[in-house]
């Protein structure tokens, strides 16, 4: 009863993340009460996404070009690397503004109930740009580091990942940070789980 | 810092509806890690299904052709006629597999909020359809139907829109029904509103 084409449509739209039958059925009726133009820009965009990016040949990261704006931008601090794990992350840490260095991507995290091993993760490209001797030349990274940022998540894995990088990283004697962990911003102590109140409650400073 | 052709991804996806830019975001790393065929294939759907699709020309709901499967169907009932709103109606009446008749798609309801007048929607092309000396020949519904179903919505557009219509339409002297209200399949009382129950109360029926 419904359309080939509209059952097509509506069949590749709930295969998205986040979009259900019934999204990809409000989605599809959207789609096609745009104008042809429209669509085609839509249509267009998808294609020239997948086709045109590709990761940074220094830090992995998402870039349209071989290597990325903020690798290739001269006004960020070149000592200082601050390893995520998803290329999402690098944007979520630019919009807080709180960073003016450079990163690393592993594109993962360790983690042995999902089949993901250190080997998958780029953690040898990393361990490659901190010594001196196999740094790829062109490699913005500034070495000796002044600061080896990791903004692993604070998940189980996340937390495996940094010990395992703090571990292979050991050798280099780098001054090795991790972001604080606590409660968030506007958290109220009520709502707060056990693990982040213990955390938040180990980690206090002195005001 | 985010690439041109990943912003501009994320940009048009903020557009559909339910899809904020949380979601633009995940659907938009969703799309770059499949592969090229399977980007392109919902690429293609998008453009596929605008270009293709098109109201069906009798009963205006959603089709591939001039006439829609429903209405070139054989085996439908055609002195029955259903008067949906939008043509995603006729698939919820079709999955529930309550019907077996031909449909007529108004294309909104009278709203005078949002501006939508009577003659804005295809009530005039169902007076066409209705009348036996001004039907259009291969038009498949047979006159004089034995049922017209007004299976407008129950908001007081909805409401509006099927008063309007029997208004309309009472010179034909048709058997005009519109669809029961009452309490929703697994609803309990608790959670009802209270025109739902008015509404359940007073249509109540003999077991």
């Amino acid at each position: 009863m419904v359309p080939r084409s509209f059952k097509k449509l509506v069949f590749e739209l709930s295969k998205l993340p986040s979009v259900g039958e019934r999204s990809a059925y409000r989605i599809a009726y959207h789609i096609l009460n745009k104008k042809n133009e429209e669509v085609k820009i839509l249509a267009d965009s998808i294609i020239l996404a997948k086709e045109s990016l590709r990761w940074c040949s220094f830090c992995h990261g998402l870039s349209d070009d071989l290597v990325c704006e903020i690798c290739s931008n001269s006004s960020r601090l070149k000592d200082q690397l601050c390893v995520v794990e998803r290329p999402s992350d690098i944007f979520s840490l630019e919009r807080s503004g709180s960073y003016r260095g450079l990163y690393h991507v592993l594109h993962g995290s360790w983690s042995p109930l999902r089949g993901v091993k250190p080997e998958h993760l780029t953690i040898d490209k990393l361990i490659k740009r901190l010594h001196i001797n196999t740094k790829v030349n062109e490699d913005p990274v500034i070495l000796p580091l002044s600061e080896l940022i990791l903004a692993t998540s604070t998940t189980i894995e996340g937390d495996a990942t940094s010990l395992y990088l703090a571990d292979a990283l050991d050798e280099l004697k780098l001054n090795v940070t991790r972001l604080a962990q606590g409660l968030p911003k506007g958290g109220e102590l009520e709502y707060a789980d056990d693990m982040t109140l213990r955390m938040s409650f180990s980690g206090r400073r002195r005001i």
